[in-house]
């Protein structure tokens, strides 16, 4: 199950691997991740069997799975095909969040004394791979800790984007000069609560193929796709969060339909900047409301 | 200039629009919004001059300037081509932060006693039209509190996104039933400083046109890309927040960027899936880091 782990706190500890699993906290036994390319990753242990992990507490750069022997050594190159690293790019592209429990070792500060702890849930906000330090190719996650939201899953990039990155204000005119380091800030702030059942039905169906301009965008491990409400949440629009008022589209066709680019006809026929374009793709079970349709191209009449 | 007051604190009155002007939170004495197309929206009067505003505190449902008598009924439509409101555009596609200062009336329980108050920062959510209670069309704006930042400018609407919804968990199986009536709940989160100068210098250089794709978004009002970093900013990556390792990109060019679906060659060639399509669109004052393209690069290396 993905989320909170149901029969624990954060915070508590652990003398074994079995009492994590036994409160939901981390599955398995024996591996580090637990998830498939499908659902996504549940929980990660961080107990300081990659040496190239790195904990910087609220920060984890998490080693992916693989490529080692017994003792722990990298004697092979770690590959995006591994169930669990595979699991955790969708965790990514989901914007799924993933509960960490971490377990005693010298490698980290932040490590429990003993036994293990459930740190809570934190965000893969991004990857990549690199040369380990034993000179094989291995995976890693950058996650960041994230706390306040009454539900732990959010519903697609977008939101881990302004997660890692609180922009600056720094416009002294000229070219800005920028920050070769740039730090880290807390942010507070109010939002709509939405479904993210409905968005990811939504993306199901239509296998995250955009049902504006029929594009998959493929990336390593995985596609990806937004849902995005055709009439907008809350006041003035006060759109409803359901499947028919969620459409599976690209980004930039995202982009176009909040800001009235695009609309759709009764017929559910695309218009561009007032002209036809052509049908919006359909799936049998997506049934889109015409009242939505409807509040939202009137929203965007000149 | 756009964020905070230099000379006012939040919550602070004024007795008057003059020392409000003076203080710095909304320069013109006469105008509800202060801004232009080119540069967004400075600041605006919430005061009851218009019927159709709604506020609720945290949220204010702010209409558009213009198409009204000398008392206050609306006898034209309202347009966007009006400087107020294509300015409020402005500030929603560049995610830019509008000062709010409220002055006394009966329509809003959240208005001052009696003069004004300068309430801080909020952010255009969402936008559009319709038939005011005078039977014109009007354009209205949803703007958000947002409070945390040490800096009160945000980058792109990618932020703007996740301030405005925050996804909740309702995995129960089978369709999901989601949700007529969204609430809302705060959150709170880490995140990487980053400049919005930066961004914004990179996308004046590409006039909002995407270096990979050459698409330009084009939005009833405006036009929209996004700065988007090669080499990503934060531990393992470091990389640095400057023009040089910034790329103007439409957001689905973006999104594969981040996740490895785009690399770029020494010589700046764009390599989609392994394949050469082309080179990178440049522009003579836009210099890009090599090292940034080689990490990134690296980072995606299978």
């Amino acid at each position: 199950m993905i989320g909170e782990a149901p029969n624990a706190e954060v915070g508590q500890e652990f003398s074994s691997r079995r009492l994590a699993h036994e409160a939901g906290v981390h599955r398995p036994i024996q591996a580090g991740i637990c998830g498939t390319k499908a659902s996504g990753a549940e929980s990660i242990v961080l107990s300081g069997g990659y040496k190239d992990d790195e904990d910087y507490g609220e920060v984890i750069v998490y080693t992916g799975h693989g490529g080692q022997d017994g003792s722990g050594n990298q004697v092979n190159d770690q590959t995006l095909d591994d169930t669990g690293n595979a699991a955790l790019v969708t965790s990514y592209l989901e914007g799924q969040l993933v509960r960490v429990l971490r377990g005693a070792h010298k490698g980290s500060k932040f490590a429990p004394k003993s036994g293990y702890r459930y740190d809570g849930l934190f965000r893969v906000t991004s990857y990549g791979s690199k040369l380990g330090i034993d000179g094989y190719r291995i995976w890693q996650f950058r996650m960041e800790a994230y706390e306040g939201a009454p539900f732990p899953i959010i519903a697609d990039r977008e939101s881990i984007h302004t997660v890692a990155e609180l922009p600056i204000a720094d416009d002294a005119g000229g070219t800005p000069v920028g920050n070769e380091t740039p730090e880290r800030a807390t942010t507070t702030m109010q939002r709509i609560l939405r479904s993210i059942a409905v968005k990811r039905q939504v993306k199901a169906w239509h296998d995250n193929r955009c049902q504006v301009c029929d594009l998959r965008i493929e990336v390593p491990g995985g596609s990806y796709s937004e849902g995005a409400h055709i009439q907008a949440l809350g006041r003035p629009h006060d759109g409803p969060d359901i499947t028919g008022n969620v459409l599976c589209l690209c980004p930039n066709c995202h982009v176009m339909l909040d800001a009235g680019a695009i609309v759709l006809s009764d017929d559910f026929t695309v218009i561009k900047a007032g002209i036809e374009v052509g049908p919006l793709r359909t799936h049998p079970q997506h049934s889109i409301s015409l009242d939505c349709v409807r509040q939202h191209r009137e929203r965007w009449r000149q």
